[in-house]
């Protein structure tokens, strides 16, 4: 069961996700797309996948659900309001309310459970540290401590076989991350940062998530492809 | 939404997740237990968490299904065949087939997301190194390094107030865990070890699982109270 060619790349529907979906698929690799869906408000983020996947031929794409209830006390799962622009800026030795408990260790462990299942000998997760919203999740030694969890705690590692994280994007700035996804054709127009969406889709302009996109897009002097609310 | 007094409590249905449990109980912690279903085999021992979280007068008592896909290759979960005493004795430095991909660190994770959202300060996981069958997640080493991955990936962890993970067996032999459960009324006729019953759901007293039962149970020289198909 045994297949090296072979990556997990965890997608989200943002940026970062259809930048390492770009990546993997750069160096080659069969890539399985895991989405998760738990509870989050943004359904369009979910939408937003499945353009993505079609749009890189990723035919190998699952929904997995998980129980909304496990990620209950994030502003992104219930009802407390998304932080906008007015709000005071973010503090990053702080947690943000947008923090959703665990999160990308269950992704990464449901990742990581597929990689030993079918045998692919990656996971690619977008996280980065550099213009992010300050979680403990999204850090290097986050990434590092992971890994070693993984060395100690699964048969590849015993077999000093493990299957590895690649972060590719942790400490890059988010208009370098776009920068290098166009080279790789990425259609950031199917992408979804937003964590507040409207109605009808359209990203809000005014979160955090939009605000650093915004601003990456302004640097590199290209427009944003998303059409926005506000 | 902190409550210290909130312990999440893995339960498997086997004799060692029963102890646990009311190892915590014993510390006067209010008990979430969760229960996995990922698409294995034994539905007993489904039915073996309900019994024992009855008895035990636990209500927080949540059922949470996985994707079974995510789970694949192993003995546990797939068609192959669950080893019997007649085959070779377990040979510690190799994973057994009844190995399940990253099922503690998946397990762990929606233990952790959990306890960050109802604001539960510790995990009991009733893994054991001793009288177990070699599993690379069931070692103190692994237990360690998923304490750290909390530490540097949580909020808890950020703000100095991780979510423990609590292994109280794991250095303790077999018939030690039974004697310390019995001192807490722990009913093991409640309980399901087995990794294969039959279609009865007797447990078939001749795997890895019923053999280090058994030893356990006659070591104390006591009468095992779950009945056996052979």
């Amino acid at each position: 069961m045994s297949d090296a060619d072979t990556a997990i790349v965890l997608l989200s529907g943002g940026l970062d996700s259809a930048t390492i979906l770009a990546m993997a698929r750069a160096e080659g690799r069969h890539c399985i797309a895991l989405t998760f869906s738990y509870g989050q408000r943004c359904l369009a983020e979910l939408e937003a996948t499945r353009r993505i996947a079609a749009a890189m031929n990723v035919r190998d794409h699952h929904l997995i659900h998980l129980e909304p209830s496990a990620f209950g006390g994030s502003a992104l799962t219930g009802d407390a309001p998304v932080p906008k622009l007015d709000a005071p800026p973010t503090d990053h030795t702080r947690i943000p309310i947008t923090y959703v408990p665990a999160r990308n260790i269950v992704f990464l462990a449901h990742g990581l459970a597929w990689s030993e299942s079918v045998g692919a000998s990656e996971i690619f997760i977008g996280v980065n540290a550099v213009d992010y919203s300050g979680y403990p999740d999204c850090r290097p030694r986050f990434i590092d401590a992971f890994q070693h969890m993984i060395d100690v705690g699964t048969r590849g590692g015993v077999e000093q076989n493990s299957v590895r994280i690649r972060a590719p994007l942790i400490d890059l700035p988010k208009h370098e991350i776009i920068r290098r996804g166009l080279d790789l054709g990425v259609d950031y127009a199917l992408t979804m940062s937003c964590y507040d969406p409207d109605a009808r889709g359209l990203s809000c302009g005014n979160c955090e998530s939009c605000r650093i996109r915004r601003d990456a897009f302004a640097k590199l002097r290209i427009e944003d492809p998303v059409p926005y609310a506000a």
